[in-house]
């Protein structure tokens, strides 16, 4: 059989170890020629083929369920649920997406793209089954990285509570989150993976003791002392951490021997209660290059699987506001001790991977973590310091309760610098960053900022560093911005609130925030060609708002526009409108933004233009309601 | 020394066991008298009496650091940290809060009103000290409830990798979050209480070979091994999970034995590195009825210290909200087992031990753990189940990615019933539930409503546990409602997205939210005393916005003003202004809610009155407007 007639997983039933490591090579080979061609998540996968196939040759996937977390190391899931033949569309629009969602497959029976979430779900489908009095299979698959994640943490104190709830949770341990891991679980797990399988005596004799029917149930009390006598005595004790939480040790496996995988599995489904079934996997496996450096090679863009390299982009580009991000503050970091970089686990992605090797002390890693993150930061905040703490757009919504309670309510200076806010293309609607200046505007004390260009970022992180009087944030997007010359001098702080006028008309005001400063800009040539002359205000600041630019120019001119790259209720627009509305102001407000629904994976520009934020479709939006609106003035605008 | 010349907490030094005694009787009195007669957290502070004094006997408060997770322990910390004497003002307006707050005195050096994170806040204050080159000590305290947080164990993670940070965890362990414990790590914490104290030999060995000055730091990995061979013979070996993450384990120590405590204590802050120390406290300790119901006693209103019984107040009141709740789902869960209730430790607090009671099988408590319990509902209701989460308008904060990424990405019918949604009254800003509309609005797929009064929040309540087309949240007040009689039939589902006409006038339109229609109903009899009619709509949805019965109407008044508990950025005002721009209708919109700023503890009368809420200040606000603005209705209006 070939992996192209696997149309169904349950196919897999049956295959000889032969056939399954056939199938094996022809994921990785299917999965590497498509990763080069259309880029995505390389080393995850490749580590996972092995144990994907042994799980699933030990599960009916009609009834049982998996949940794989994060799911980018569910690229192998994908190639056998049916995805072959629409593989290469990877992460295209309209194609098959990059992570798990349970719109696009029956088998994909929780979607993912944040980490730390696959126990807690398949704990929820676990106690669902029992209450249905049903009986299939639940399991969870994390990596050791995601383990770190509290939420992960809390999902394993109440499994480790439920001695009935039958649940395998597959740790797929491969030393790695997208950086190297941080924290003591991880080295704990590392320590794990050194140590000789543990000997399953202990359970195997509850178990046989169980089977006697004139003892049975009522011994159990006893029986849990023997064992716990036991346990003591294995010496050294592998995953005494998680029996001590009350699950079921068993490890660790070698990830890619899937004689002892499918072997373990088995009887792990034959337990009762939780079980952790630790196996030790490599990032990468199978293409040297990925093995050897397993963090460049966890996501790709296309690349030649020959040498491993990036295919050249046709035309340079600038670079990218994460590299902006982490040399200027970097710079600022030499001539400031205070300054301290914080990242959960996205060293590379956040551009702080600058900082932690220009300055290690200034910089902390502290892993899969937002919510420690951003008390941590509080806590430094307190004593002093100057904590930066960069994190996703997306990512930061984990850390919403400690922004409220620990920074916000206490007024305290962390400075949050949100990366990968607005569109963000190919990774979807997990990943988009759409809702951050909704959550964090309506916090009190709070100072939301955004650039229309790099070299304002460059200013907006002088300013986040100098601003002492409370939490201040700046959202800033994936990927480069357009290409402005970054400062040479000039870095002093911008003045708090204040906008900046950047053109002038008469016919309309644009308020623009952020990204779509210059789409404005170029949306008001385009008006401009119809006669519409329009002002633009770089707002720069969404909170607080410029009131005293923008009130009167919304006044005088009568009609306003609002432009941002974030969701419409409760974003920059509606600041704007609620201004307007405060101050008695009534003039129409179109508030131009990602409307409210999901953004679907694509390029950053197909999905800018899926939701009407191309400068060409927000000129013919304004057209339109001028002819509409004021008919008057129509023969001034055709 | 009497307590009450404790005027800093450095008095305590070189006191003696019997002074300290002698102090910690009269603190319990204090407290108990105060407790009994403004109402407050009990237990908490009588368990910490003697933990707080040891403990304060070996710092220096002018410079180490203390911070208190939840803060509702800290009592005994507010008395002896200069605030006897105006104890007896504890979370009255202007008074004493009922948390620790930065800005109510120096020695609060964090402040809380959540759980968990105390351990993030001190790290970041440990790794402050050291990149200062500093030396001061840095403490968390800790409830075993609280550890079960997953921000908590992030943080644990995160330290336990610091072996040169000092840090010192007391583990306030009580065997109680504010119900009984859930979950493996208060399992495990309970056998360790039940362990004799583990010998300190192995780090006291560590320590003597590093004082040879000719072995010194060159034999540390060697040492390392002998360590960890040596723990292992420990049997059993208490605190073994601590040790595998890195802390250094002490305990357990009894709680109310100062001997005990001080000497634990300066042992702690000698070593090197994360220490936890693990302290077993009673619960109300020192008051008898206390001791025995730690469920009852965990929070008081006023009461009479001898029997301990609740001072009967004045009038009887209508139910609250939360016993409303707790027996309308009840009943309906009776009739549909797929109805499962989740509550994050917040049982009695939330009605759900009403369910507990009556259907043990369909209620699950997972401790603290927000988080978990979103996505665990999540994965309920891919299963079919129809998971009600339970959780207080300020707690499900914590939950805010979780229910961006596992809820509404993925359209699933999770109900969220958000309790204290509003002003909370005494316990002050860290409990205040304002921010619910605007961080739940902003989200795709999101169903939000409000009860104008208890028989309606029943029908929502039937609303939300019959819709199956993705999640739906109502949001309800703390305390009774206005005392409509309950419903005895009518249990249908109400139209999603409908609102409804309570009264009919042509001035003014009132567009009110949940608790804020009562309140609309009764400035519009004060308006019409003025001459001015009031049309008042009942919106039921915040969203979807009944935008066919609102627009048409402040077409037709020309004047609108919406009304809500909650803040005004982003929240249900912004929806309806929000409606009103996109429709064109550009009518003045006065927003009438919390304006974006803390709200400090009081009554709940008190902080309505404060921020402008009453009816009385609302129709005074738009009589005013009506004068200022219309002048031509000026003859009408008085």
């Amino acid at each position: 059989m070939h992996l192209s007639d696997v149309a169904h997983p349950n196919q897999l039933h049956g295959l000889s170890i032969n056939q399954l490591e056939q199938i094996a090579r022809q994921i990785r080979e299917k999965h590497l020629q498509t990763i080069a061609a259309t880029g995505g998540h390389l080393g995850p996968g490749l580590g996972v083929v092995e144990l994907t196939l042994a799980l699933y040759q030990t599960l009916d996937l009609d009834r049982d369920k998996v949940v794989w977390d994060v799911g980018h190391q569910a690229y192998p899931h994908k190639l056998i649920t049916g995805r072959y033949g629409r593989f290469h569309t990877l992460r295209q629009k309209d194609g098959i997406a990059g992570y798990l969602k349970r719109c696009e497959s029956k088998f994909d029976h929780f979607g993912a793209g944040h980490a730390s979430t696959s126990i807690s779900a398949a704990l929820g489908m676990a106690i669902a089954r029992d209450a249905k009095n049903d009986d299939y299979k639940v399991v969870a698959v994390i990596g050791d990285g995601a383990l770190t994640g509290g939420m992960a943490l809390e999902a394993i104190n109440h499994a480790g509570h439920l001695p009935d709830t039958n649940l395998v949770v597959v740790l797929n341990d491969n030393e790695m989150s997208i950086s190297p891991n941080v924290g003591a679980i991880p080295r704990y797990l590392n320590k794990m993976r050194l140590s000789p399988p543990m000997q399953f005596l202990t359970d195997r004799l509850e178990e046989d003791f169980k089977h006697l029917p004139f003892v049975g149930e009522t011994l159990t009390p006893e029986l849990t002392r023997i064992k716990e006598g036991m346990k003591r005595l294995a010496v050294p004790k592998v995953g005494a951490v998680f029996e001590e939480l009350g699950f079921t040790y068993m490890g660790p496996v070698d990830g890619h021997n899937l004689e002892e995988l499918l072997a373990s599995f088995n009887r792990a489904h034959q337990m009762t209660g939780p079980v952790l079934v630790h196996v030790a996997t490599t990032k990468g496996k199978g293409y040297a290059i990925a093995e050897k450096d397993q963090v460049g090679y966890h996501a790709q863009s296309p690349f030649d699987l020959v040498t491993g390299k990036a295919k050249p982009s046709n035309k340079p580009k600038p670079p990218s506001y994460s590299k902006v991000f982490g040399e200027t503050l970097s710079t600022l970091a030499e001539n400031d001790g205070r300054i301290m970089g914080i990242t959960a686990a996205m060293a590379t992605g956040t551009g702080l991977d600058i900082l932690q090797k220009r300055l290690p002390h200034q910089y902390i890693d502290v892993g899969i973590a937002e919510q420690h993150a951003i008390t941590l930061a509080a806590g430094m905040a307190c004593e002093g310091m100057r904590p930066v703490a960069a994190i996703y757009s997306t990512f930061l919504q984990r850390a919403f309760d400690q922004i409220v309670h620990d920074v916000c309510i206490q007024k305290l200076p962390v400075f949050f610098c949100l990366d990968r806010a607005g569109i963000v293309g190919a990774d979807g609607p997990t990943h988009q960053g759409l809702y951050d200046i909704a959550y964090l505007r309506c916090l009190p004390n709070m100072v939301l900022m955004a650039p229309k260009d790099e070299a304002e970022f460059q200013r907006m992180i002088v300013t986040g560093v100098n601003y002492t009087d409370g939490p201040i944030a700046v959202r800033y997007p994936r990927g480069s911005g357009i290409g402005a010359p970054l400062m040479e001098e000039g870095w002093e702080p911008l003045p708090i609130g204040k906008g900046e006028l950047v053109r002038q008309g008469d016919s309309l005001l644009m308020v623009a925030y952020g990204t779509m400063v210059n789409t404005a800009l170029q949306a008001a040539e385009i008006l401009s060609e119809h006669g519409v002359e329009a002002t633009v205000i770089n707002a720069r600041f969404a909170k607080p708002l410029d009131t005293e630019l923008i009130l009167p120019l919304a006044q005088q001119i009568g009609r306003v526009a609002t432009l941002e790259e974030g969701c419409l209720p409760g974003g920059f627009g509606t600041a704007v409108a609620e201004a307007l509305m405060d101050a008695g102001i009534t003039v129409p407000v179109t508030r131009i933004g990602v409307p409210d629904a999901l953004v679907d994976h694509a390029t950053p520009a197909e999905s800018m233009a899926a939701v009407g934020l191309t400068s060409n479709q927000i000129a013919e939006r304004l057209l339109q309601q001028f002819s509409v609106d004021t008919p008057a003035e129509r023969s001034k605008v055709h």
